[in-house]
């Protein structure tokens, strides 16, 4: 991982393909990476869409060696979505492929004078760049199948949608999982929009014949390692909910806690939780003859993912995320397993972040285009985003624009980019991030969640403002260190109950690079990324006032707690005070 | 003048309506008025749709007297389109008509709970507030003819037609002219848009039995009143061009300038210019049977508006103005002046931006939607807006919006308002006012154009950035004030080159209310009326950063000149130095 590749797409000449060393970019990976090369790189107020945005993707500085759950791949670009800086990461096979084909990133630049699409290959026998108009328009799932068709089934692909190609402000980019499908995706923040506009439909990855990254002390790094996956066993999250149900084990849970937004955030309950809930979803996943525990990636131990099969016992999808239940289940009123799984389909397939399309879909319906619940009003508003109408323009464009254009007031978004599936009053620590994420509106930024509803990592009550600020930062941080490490984040579970499985992780780091980082210093590399990516932001035109909630949370109380948004401004303004 | 109409629409119990005194608000008028009671009475959070917002419409210092030109009425709100304060004022009866019935302004504020619209109507007997859904989805000429039924011949109205009840961003709020007629608009920003989520269909004036408003001097008014008059009509603008040709008169001056920006800002001349040119428009008019010099209310001496028959010699709209005129046509490549003329009443009748239109088209025709040059396939779209279909409610949405849906990057607009007939690189002057005005991309804010290219108040080189920021900064100062008086702005030419024209307006204002106040005094005037603005605008989070060009205006040179927007941050950032 001691190579930058970098590629000028034009519109001065042909397409380019440079490699690099690392330069200045040495010793960093994944978020560190991207956000780094954004920071230095894109002028802050160049249009995502133009030849000035880079897309950038790199794995994290343990992706490709034997550590566990060290497959995250990231992206980052000035996102089409927010105008913010943004790093998006994926699960499924690329980050540990790339990392062992000797990439540390791969930089996307310029833009394609003509309409004409390329793909990228890349095995040990080098890199290809070709122009490919056979793929234009083709989803993900039909993609992937040509791609296999022509290189082989031991691929691991990148690649975009109908959605990229269209440039929609929610278009995702998908990585493929274990049985090369297009299941993991970089969702949040239009990356698949900014490939798209690059004129890059696909990077074929194909790492036969290349090795594991060799640590520099390989003895100590498997010590740790084991100590690691040991830790993740026996916590009781990543050891046993998370396997047993996948992240949709939190429907119940948020529900129960008033903390799951209902009809486009207008209360905090779900009577048709239990409808969708993980424990469900896994029976009926089991009973049809798909899994409810599967991995994502090579060297994934919690394996919170699943299948879910159709009633005919068909593939249909992956076992669809909680936050995606929550996105086109309860946050559109709908109970309908099948039809939510269905939706998780046709976003994969057509590239588009399920969070943001649920929630452009629940705008929709606030403005009476159709009604709460009807999942089958539901799916063909997302089919109209494959199709490409107009209307499927305009929620593929995401929940903030789907509100301008039909004039609605309960536009739940921070910075232009959608809430997940926490209610910010019910769950303040949540609201936090939310709010001063450098990413707009993003669970994954510093989960709250975790200490607010799960009791984990200490206990701050979700209602209250108090200790919310201090819980969010030192959350943000510790995300931003992890995001580089190519770690999945669900580690922090354990990570953050037990100080033997942090120093695992960080003896891991060390054995491998051969260093002698502290914890202190993981902090430090946290807070590094995230000053970089307040300082792109600053030149983009952000301020204080965009590190708010929509107004309708501090006016609005929102059952069954019947809680506003608590946390002042003062304290917000306060969350990054290094 | 003496009295403020406080109408709360709800949602708390029926909407009720409150006589008040002026209070706090003593001595102000039109913009002043607009943009203090905004500044002191919304949240600068809130949303433009929600009940926290509030519409405040206001006449001029001098509306409803004998004063020449004193027709302007202000409609000021945190603006749908730009999120920024917003003023913006029209011509026609309104201005003349409220000060004579003794409103200084109407604040309508809150929000009704169902969705029901009302009218107001306020004669000299008082005023009431009806229900009345029979007017739903009415457009402004069906709406006003019916309003004529009802209420008589003698009626000036201000309404919003089907856009402003779609909520769209380019949504206006027409006030009729001498002939009711609803040609005269309250044009950018999307004011429409929030008398339509305040449930307000139309405002029904009728002055009968009302007189107007007395001086304090009666014989030192009158005399400089006469002053005024005088020095109007001796101007080569105010005096020649513009009651000849009106506003289009320009269309030949700056292609010839190149500064006429064509095709969605992709170049500064337009072949077809000379086809679509005030002096082509009067002849056409004149031909069938319409008018090339006509005022559009009640005191008006310069006369720079007409009538355009269509080629069966039937009324179809007012003379369109320049901007209309580029918006529809140049920018749009289109050299039709039937074509233009059609989308005019068209924008009117809908109760549209004409500027924000035509960009929003334009931008459109960058994506391929249609091709630049077809009148037929522009005048189908604006169409789509009257029908209120989702691609009608991207384009009423504005440029910004339009460009999003459609993934364009040659997107026009500052502060999410699309730029007028005038290129910034070729007339960087006007670049100044559209980066810095506190309305986003605005023309009237400070109408550089005058000194650049018409030589009026000085001779500043419109291709090179020395002079621009003072240029603009004088012309913006001034420009708040005049809005404040009610005036139109066109009698700037004049008193921009004779002092005692600028003389005498002072003077009329000192004989009116018994003042002393000097030239610093108006200066001191404009320059608080901008602060308040730009501290609204702070609070909602804008920053020197959103005073800046998209930057392909800094990138892309544009033809003939080869010239790019030169004025560097620093000197933006110098613009309000008080």
């Amino acid at each position: 991982m001691d190579k930058i590749l970098r590629i000028n797409m034009g519109p001065d000449g042909a397409p380019s393909v440079k490699e690099e060393g690392l330069g200045d970019y040495a010793g960093l990976g994944g978020r560190g990476m991207t956000s780094s090369v954004i920071g230095k790189e894109v002028p802050a107020d160049s249009h995502p869409l133009g030849a000035e945005n880079k897309l950038v993707i790199s794995p994290g500085l343990l992706s490709g060696t034997a550590a566990a759950m060290s497959g995250r791949i990231s992206v980052g670009c000035k996102s089409p979505l927010t105008g913010t800086i943004k790093e998006s990461n994926a699960g499924g096979q690329a980050a540990q492929v790339m990392a062992r084909l000797g990439y540390a990133a791969i930089i996307l630049e310029g833009k394609p004078k003509a309409d004409t699409l390329y793909k990228l290959i890349i095995n040990k026998d080098g890199v290809k760049l070709e122009e490919d108009n056979s793929l234009k328009l083709l989803n993900n799932y039909e993609l992937v199948d040509k791609l296999k068709e022509a290189y082989g089934e031991k691929i691991t692909c990148m690649t975009i949608g109908s959605a990229g190609e269209r440039k929609l402000g929610s278009a995702t980019i998908a990585v493929t999982d274990m049985e090369v499908r297009p299941t993991r995706h970089c969702g949040r923040g239009g990356t698949g929009a900014v490939m798209g506009a690059k004129g890059l439909k696909a990077i074929i990855f194909d790492d036969s014949g290349m090795k594991m990254r060799a640590p520099k002390d390989p003895e100590a790094f498997k010590a740790a390692n084991k100590r690691f996956v040991e830790g993740l066993r026996k916590h009781p999250v990543t050891g046993e909910g998370l396997p047993a149900y996948g992240t949709n084990v939190l429907t119940n849970v948020l529900s129960e806690a008033g903390g799951y937004p209902t009809n486009n955030f207008s209360k905090g309950t779900f009577e048709g939780a239990s409808k969708i809930s993980g424990e469900a979803q896994a029976e009926l996943e089991t009973q049809r003859g798909g899994s409810a525990t599967h991995g994502c990636h090579r060297g994934c131990i919690i394996r919170c993912s699943g299948t879910f099969n159709d009633k005919n016992g068909r593939f249909l999808t992956k076992q669809p995320e909680y936050e995606t239940v929550w996105a086109h289940g309860g946050n559109c009123g709908i109970d309908d397993l099948d039809a939510i799984a269905m939706m998780d389909r046709l976003d994969d397939d057509y590239g588009l972040d399920t969070i943001e399309m649920g929630a452009s879909v629940a705008v929709a319906m606030d403005a009476g285009i159709a009604k709460f619940g009807d999942a089958e009003a539901a799916i063909n508003l997302v089919k109209e985003v494959g199709k490409g109408t107009e209307l499927g323009r305009i929620l593929g464009s995401g929940a903030a624009v789907t509100g301008r254009v039909f004039g609605v007031e309960r536009i739940p978004v921070v910075k232009g980019q959608a809430m997940p599936a926490y209610d910010p009053r019910a769950v303040q620590g949540i609201g936090v991030t939310y709010a001063t994420s450098t990413m707009g509106a993003d669970h994954t930024a510093g989960y709250a969640v975790a200490t607010n509803i799960l009791k984990v990592g200490g206990d701050v009550d979700p209602l209250k403002p108090e200790g919310q600020v201090e819980l969010s930062r030192n959350l943000q941080v510790a995300t931003a260190a992890v995001d580089a490490t190519g770690m999945c984040l669900f580690i922090a579970f354990a990570v953050l109950d037990q100080p033997d499985t942090f120093q695992a992780l960080i003896d891991m780091l060390n054995a491998f690079y051969g260093l002698e980082m502290t914890a202190d210093d993981v902090s430090e590399l946290g807070k590094k990324i995230l000053k970089e990516e307040r300082e792109f932001n600053k030149r983009a035109g952000f301020t204080a006032e965009h590190d708010r909630l929509p107004r309708f949370f501090i006016t609005e109380p929102v059952a069954p707690h019947n809680v506003t948004f608590q946390v002042s401004d003062k304290e917000l303004d306060n969350l990054f005070n290094w």
